[in-house]
């Protein structure tokens, strides 16, 4: 994807009225009446000769694919529509209702994107669920039921044995008609593979064919077109559909990944689908986005059960130019979304996720040295697996072995079920995984986590005893975690990027909770064997229990969230919101903190803004600093190396020679300078507005030729008798563009890049133009710096 | 407070070296040698001039009193300083340190900052509880005690006599030896009455004398520094000590006030005084600011034993300008504050307030029209309080009455005293009397809120029966709530404003906590009563127990505390850490969205920017929107009827012509141009660099006369032989200031300012200088729209 726009794209003077009234007029004009006396936008019509330019024309303030919006533009527009609608509010009933509606329409379409993520979510949960299972086996009595709700229904379990029920069969026992043995081993982790393989088959082929956008985590992408840019399709109704189905199968494959990534997508786009309805938001890009920011806060609100995490997530994370006038709505849409979600309860514990966990003890000072190793762990594996995935995907993108994305993902699948079956940690759902890697072991837990030996010895005293060596059931455990960390390692590089909906949050997730629980189990050990060390001994009383490996698991899961994502206080509020403790902010803080410190000494980024990078958006950071001591004439177009600049002057071209000036560059858009003796700026024309109007004046207007004069200032220059009708263009001028002296340091121009969305700047000297920056001009002389001077960025800088 | 900066204050050249480089040298130097050649700043001298100039001019780059600071400048000062540390990190073990230290010293300084917070929360919470119980008696066996420690100390209580014990004494008990009859219960009056003026007048001697910024709730103040203005010594060590001392006193002396606010103040003086610490910090009013956000956030988060909800309080309310920077660091600053205070325990149950709750019954749909209603009230609370304060502290202002502080302190006291005791629910504390309203009837609770009628008989069956009429203690309690109500609702408007500090939560919560518990009790027994009708059948089911009027004085208290202070996100995420149940965020949602629309209906001011209004101070609301179609030339100065703008050239003014034009004009700032007759931009000089300029040209320069002549370009003008030695002023241009055209909108500009924190920005047409805009324009300009076109601004925007 490359983003043409070297110069501007379509551009219009802000206010529809002013730029007809002669500079003098203005203090006159406007001291008399202030508000609103032009009715919205409608020329005043002083006009003295005929200004067709003044009616729309069609097409004019719309973007094209893959062009980044003005920021400026799209809130001036919008309060320009707003200022019309409130004028003409009181001239009738139905005026006011439109009003009403429009004023409305931001909480009404929050509330449609909240419910329609919400019922997304629980749809998918439940979906995913059961093909999940479904690779295992089927439920007899009901076919659409899975494994659990197979098992409630018969009531004939105890607690003990919740694992087996007689309705549900594994496909073993239907086909071969024994439970047991080798051959039924075998049979099952054939029917395993081939269900994975179908689901994934399945879903890389309904991407490549229907939807191409639907693959991936979308969480780059939608960091981009939050940014302003335009990626036509990404959000439509298509990748929603696609991306909803797709995603059930890929979570139901068994591949290494997770669905919340893909659910802030599916929120995106059930954000921007509803924006339709109402033309406040389907018609301005930058009203759109705040929409966009609510469902992103929704997805992660639907996805993790945390609405507040979601809504600091939107802020945190991906939201880039407003981020406080949609918190209101954004909470609301979380809100909406959740509540939803728990009324379709997808798993059957009235909780928004599967992981919710409650923990009973206290945490202990010294347990913050593990918790930091935690964390040092999660920026070590967060930094490697950038590194990693970057550089697969890299490979991908350049070699032939990128043209075959469905055999990519058939091959991973293959090797993922293959390696995944034989152990039960890998074999099950990874949101499972978690969800029994949190859980503190209580009397009534029958994992094999659990399998400590006071409890074996089937005493009921378990809660009362804080003497608990591990059982051979736990050593086991132990090895098998072991395998299943290395392999989720291995599987999760080589799988997000693949051309299925794939989310890194679960996966990652998963890491740090096996890294934790081992970590979590070693040092109840130790303070069960050693537990007159100072520090035991210190902390740990007497029967009490002590250690609590559960949370050891989730510190874990949230550093390596942490040092893949680099998120800070959304990560923190959102695993706070999972527990719904204050107690345990401080072991996640210590956690996050040397996690996101660790990671970023060995690069700045995270893997969404590595895979931005990757792609080549037009993103610009708002998080780096420009540590540089450029300035703008360092970055401006034309190099010294180049042509000048090309500009139109006034009020002394033709239309001739103003077309072959349009012809022979490719720039969107063109300064106009007072003439060619005095570079003095007037102000900006964009190609696009430029051509138009010159074709409509030949269509429309007579006496217009080769050979006319064009002019841009108020009044028609002074001709010679016998010379053409000349041609007024002074409409399409953008009388206000963004100007900086070439000495202003580059970091604050890109400062005002950022802080108020421009597409470009004109740089000037003593009055005089002297260059543009464009954004593309300040991401590749960023991109420039870093190569020279890639030391530097590694900083201490905490 | 008068800012006078009519142009603008101090202001040097970003790059210390750039401009001194000729222009045309620019491309081919800078591009050789990107990053930090010149070592910092310090200027690559290709002089040829002996110039003077460069070294730093000490007391340049700092503000006066009551002056607007310029972000960018702030910023490019902190960039340059990072770069200079980071240039210098390898030279020696020495600056590696330094450099360290200057990386964590925004840790440091939040967590000293957090620390210092939460202890002083701590040490203001046991204080004030225990002068409140001392205007009712003293604890006989420990002094030191308050009534609810002496109790606990002393075995000899019973659930049921929990507040007799034979410990503690009241004073009647004390002076007259007898505990009952009408005589005692006089005396306690005036003891009462005596201690609370003894505290009032105490606490406004040493506000008056020491420290009268410690008055008031101080959060108006911080958010007008927060967007950027100086008021010395609002942040010092005398305020903290005073405010910490006299919140104390005003708390106790049962004035209608909250420590709230203050404690806000309180943390944000501990932030200012340790930034001192770190030069970072001290020397860098921008990055001071990040301290304070981070220290706003520490406030609310001890105040309400709200983390999350303070560092929301801090980017909502508080910050105005680089909210998601200070993210991280705020939420770790509150998280430290409120895990010192829990340390402390003040309240002797181990949370963070006094008013935590659980509740254990779920809310049904159709209590959201009581909820709604509840709302409503809460926004014409709002509406009303803010027009009868502002109202109020405008006659305060405005007339002699505001001359005497003290006096009208003791009258409000008195009158507060003498209308609170006789009222139980008036003369307790008012944090105890909200616990009271919040908390459900339980078996255990003996207020006479709980006394219904199958209680009474004495049955332990309360939580099996649904069935709960009222007793005559509830009835007797509604009457006193009431009269409780009208109390605090007058008392409120008349004590904030006071010269004491005093906060406005405490206050609002317990107006809408007791309004709310009345609608809770007439709703609760209007579903005893007729159980039967179509809302109560479906949703009550029979048994269980279906209204928590405790439940109602949440709400209510949230949307008494949103319609004064028109807080959304930060106000529900607080209200929600109280409860810790995510349940309740629905009704609580409602109700704080309703009260919001409704109070702004009326205005679309909370209190503290009425109060920032009132004040006068320099801010530009970020929250409000610029609705008008006004353009640059509209606001700019000169004004049509002015002179013309006074401006310098750039190499044909003598020091004579120059210093005749700084005297002769207010401005604090000049645009230089290229020459009388081209009105082209070079750059701005300010009136106080040009002053230090030429005295300190005249003590060590020699052959500066009065006919010399004064030159901002690079090399100096042609002049004839005899002239002479010409005064070189280069370095003290500012070669970047912010330009807009003529025909700019304003909503841009003002845009604009906000975002980038400008101080002033120059007015060009075809890039020759018009005017000047600063941001005491644009707030004139914004004033006079204001009141000429009221009724615009009471639109329908939700």
């Amino acid at each position: 994807m490359e983003e043409e726009d070297a110069g501007a794209d379509p551009y219009l003077p802000y206010d529809g009225g002013g730029d007809t009234i002669p500079l003098q007029e203005i203090p006159k004009k406007r001291g008399s009446n202030y508000v609103m006396s032009n009715g919205g936008g409608a020329p005043s019509s002083t006009t003295h000769l005929l200004d067709f330019l003044e009616e729309p024309i069609p097409g004019v303030g719309t973007y094209d694919d893959f062009h980044t919006i003005d920021w400026v533009r799209e809130k001036c527009k919008d309060r320009e529509r707003h200022r019309k609608i409130n004028s003409k509010k009181k001239d009738s009933a139905w005026e006011f209702t439109k009003s009403l509606y429009d004023a409305w329409s931001g909480w009404l379409v929050v509330t449609l994107t909240g419910l329609a993520s919400g019922a997304l979510a629980g749809l998918i949960d439940i979906a995913a669920d059961w093909m999940n299972d479904l690779k295992e086996g089927v439920c007899l009595s009901a076919m659409w039921l899975n494994r659990e709700q197979c098992c409630w229904t018969s009531n004939e379990t105890t607690f003990a044995e919740r694992d087996k029920c007689p309705q549900w069969k594994n496909w073993a026992e239907l086909i071969l008609g024994q439970a047991e043995g080798p051959g039924s081993y075998i049979m099952n982790y054939f029917m395993y593979t081939y269900w994975a393989l179908s689901f994934a088959t399945l879903a890389v082929c309904l991407v490549k064919v229907f939807a191409p956008y639907a693959c991936g985590s979308g969480i780059p992408e939608i960091k981009t077109i939050l940014s302003g840019f335009i990626i036509r399709g990404y959000l439509g109704k298509w990748t929603l559909l696609i991306k909803t189905v797709t995603l059930v199968l890929a979570v139901a494959s068994g591949l290494s990944l997770g669905k919340e990534g893909p659910l802030v997508h599916v929120a995106c786009c059930c954000g921007n689908i509803f924006s339709y309805l109402f033309p406040k938001y389907s018609k301005n890009e930058a009203k759109k986005r705040e929409v966009l920011s609510a469902a992103s806060a929704a997805g992660v609100s639907v996805a993790f059960g945390a609405p507040i995490g979601g809504v600091l997530f939107s802020l945190e994370e991906v939201s880039y130019y407003f981020p406080l006038k949609t918190l209101w709505r954004s909470f609301f849409a979380a809100l909406v979304a959740a509540f939803v979600l728990r009324s379709i309860n997808p798993f059957g514990n009235s909780r928004l996720v599967l992981f919710y966990v409650e923990y009973h003890t206290p945490w202990y000072l010294f347990e913050l040295i593990p918790f930091i190793l935690l964390g040092v762990f999660g920026g070590l594996w967060g930094a490697f697996f950038i590194r990693a995935n970057i550089a697969w995907c890299r490979r991908r993108k350049s070699t032939r072995f990128g043209k075959y994305p469905v055999l990519e993902v058939i091959l991973v699948t293959a090797v993922t079920a293959v390696f995944a079956f034989p152990n039960p940690y890998t074999r099950q759902n990874t949101s499972e995984l978690i969800k029994e890697l949190f859980t503190d072991c209580g009397p009534l837990e029958s994992s094999q986590l659990c399998q400590y030996r006071s409890q074996m010895n089937g005493s009921k005293a378990f809660n009362d005893n804080p003497n608990r060596p591990a059982g051979p059931g736990v050593y086991a455990a132990i090895w098998q975690l072991c395998l299943a960390l290395v392999f989720k390692i291995i599987m999760t590089i080589f799988t997000f990027g693949l051309k299925v909906p794939s989310g890194l949050f679960i996966p990652s997730m998963a890491i740090g909770a096996i890294a934790g629980r081992i970590v979590g189990i070693a040092v109840e050990q130790l303070a069960y064997y050693h537990h007159d060390w100072f520090l035991f001994k210190e902390w740990c009383e007497v029967g009490a229990d002590c250690i609590t490996p559960g949370l050891y698991a989730m510190v874990g899961a949230a550093a390596c969230l942490g040092g893949v994502t680099r998120m800070t206080v959304s990560l923190v509020v959102i695993v706070f919101e999972l527990t719904g403790g204050l107690e345990y902010i401080v072991p996640l803080m210590a956690a996050v903190m040397t996690s996101k410190w660790v990671g970023d000494a060995f690069g700045r980024q995270g893997i969404y803004e590595a895979h931005i990078r990757l792609n080549g958006y037009p993103f610009l950071d708002a998080k780096e600093e420009f540590t540089h001591v450029t300035l703008a004439s360092d970055v401006m177009r034309p190099r010294r190396s180049d042509p000048p600049l090309a500009v139109l002057t006034q009020d002394d071209l033709t239309v001739e020679e103003l077309q072959s000036t349009i012809n022979e560059t490719s720039y969107n858009g063109f300064p106009v300078i007072v003439s060619k003796e005095s570079q003095r700026l007037v102000g900006f024309a964009l190609r696009r507005d430029i051509t138009i109007a010159i074709e409509n004046a030949r269509r429309k207007q007579e006496g217009i030729m080769l050979n006319s004069r064009v002019y841009f200032t108020q009044h028609a220059p002074t001709l010679p008798a016998d010379s053409p009708r000349p041609l007024k263009l002074r409409s399409i001028l953008d009388m206000s563009p963004f100007t900086v002296t070439d000495h202003t340091p580059m970091e604050i121009v890109v400062d005002i890049f950022r802080k108020l969305g421009l597409r470009q700047c004109l740089v000037t000297h003593n009055g005089n133009v002297l260059g543009i920056i464009t954004k593309k001009n300040i991401l590749e002389h960023l991109e420039e710096l870093k190569q020279n001077t890639e030391p530097l960025s590694e900083d201490i800088r905490p």
